[in-house]
C-alpha cells in the first residue's frame, strides 16, 4: 500500500485521485494554497497543477519533498499562442523541477493522458496507457504498479531526458484537441 | 489523379509506394543514387530516405523540386546514442529542408507511422492515421486526400513548426520499439 499525495483539485487532480483510490492507495489531496505547515503524507506526490504553480510548490514544500517521488504531469504550453512550449527547447518542465528538487525523485507521467481517459481507463477501445519517464528506477516501478493495479497500463518511457519528448507529445495531442481535430475523449493510444 | 515520386526503396519507401498505388496515383520510384538528369514526374515528392541523405537530394534535385510538394518523413534520431534528435532543439529536419528548398512546399508526414501500419492500414484494431504538418494548405489537403483514398486516415497537425513535435513523437515511438516496450506492429494510434 503506497500513500499518495495529489496537489490540485482540477480535472486532472480529481481523475488522478480517483485512479489512486481505485488502486487502494490512501490519497491526501492538497493544492497550491495549502499551508507549508501541512504534513505531506504521500510517498508519491503528484503535482496536478498548472506549470506556473510548480515553482511555488517546490519552494514552499521543498524540504518535505526530499526523498519522495514527485510526479510532474504538466503540459507547459504557451497558452497565449498555443504555438510553443515554455521550457527551454532542449529542456522540459520536469528537468526544471528536478533542478529545483535535487533530493527528490522526479518523474514525468500522466501528461500524455486526458482526464477522461484516466477515468474511463480507455482511449477508444484501447486500454489507457501511462507513459512514465524518470531517472529513479524504483520510483518508476512503484508508480507503474499502482497504475496497473488501477486497471490501466504503464510503460517505462526511459530516463527523465525523455520528458522533453513526452511534453512535445502532450502539446501535440492538446493542440489537436483544441483545434477539434480529435476530441478530449480521443487522443493517442499506445498499442504494444 | 496525382503523380507521386518516392525517393527510397527501403521499408518505408516500399510501404509508401504501395500506399500511393492503392490510391491509384502513378508512382515513380527513385533513390539517392539517381542521376540529376532523371526527370522527376511527381507533383508530390516523398523523401523516404535517411535524414543524412536529405541534403544531397536537396542539392542534386533542388531546381526540379521548385514548386512541388516535398514530404519529409525522417526521424532524425542520433542512432549512435538513441538519446536525442540531431536537428537544433528548437528546429526540425523539416524546417532544415524547407530552408534548403525555399521554393518547394515542404510537408512533414508519415514519420509517426511504422512501415507495417502503413501496409496493414491498422494499428491494433484502429485505423492508421497519418499526421501532416506544413505551411501550404493546398499541399496538405492534396496529400490527405491521397492518404484517405488509400484507406487510411489523415489529420492536419498544423503548421510546419509542428514538425518539431512530430519528430519528438516519432523519436519516442521508435525508442519504445527499439527497447521492446512496444512492437513495430504496435505504436501510437490516433483516436478521434
Amino acid at each position: 500500500m503506497v500513500n499518495v499525495t495529489v496537489f490540485g483539485k482540477g480535472n486532472m487532480g480529481s481523475a488522478l485521485a480517483g485512479l489512486f483510490e481505485s488502486a487502494q492507495s490512501p490519497v491526501q489531496v492538497l493544492d497550491s494554497a495549502t499551508s507549508a505547515d501541512e504534513k505531506i503524507t504521500g510517498e508519491i506526490v503528484v503535482l496536478a497543477v498548472p506549470y506556473s504553480a510548480l515553482d511555488g510548490i517546490a519552494e514552499k514544500f521543498g524540504d518535505q519533498l526530499k526523498g519522495r517521488t514527485v510526479v510532474d504531469i504538466t503540459n507547459p504550453v504557451d497558452f497565449s499562442t498555443f504555438d510553443s512550449l515554455l521550457p527551454a527547447a532542449d529542456g522540459s518542465s520536469a528537468a526544471e523541477l528536478a533542478a529545483k528538487l535535487p533530493e527528490s525523485k522526479v518523474l514525468k507521467a500522466f501528461n500524455t493522458n486526458f482526464a477522461g481517459s484516466l477515468a474511463s481507463k480507455h482511449v477508444g477501445e484501447n486500454p489507457t496507457t501511462v507513459l512514465i519517464a524518470g531517472d529513479d528506477e524504483d520510483s518508476k516501478t512503484t508508480l507503474a504498479g499502482i497504475v496497473e493495479k488501477a486497471g490501466l497500463e504503464a510503460i517505462d518511457a526511459g530516463s527523465l531526458k525523455r520528458a522533453r519528448e513526452l511534453e512535445s507529445f502532450g502539446f501535440l495531442q492538446l493542440s489537436l484537441a483544441v483545434s477539434e481535430k480529435i476530441s478530449f475523449n480521443g487522443g493517442f493510444a499506445v498499442l504494444r
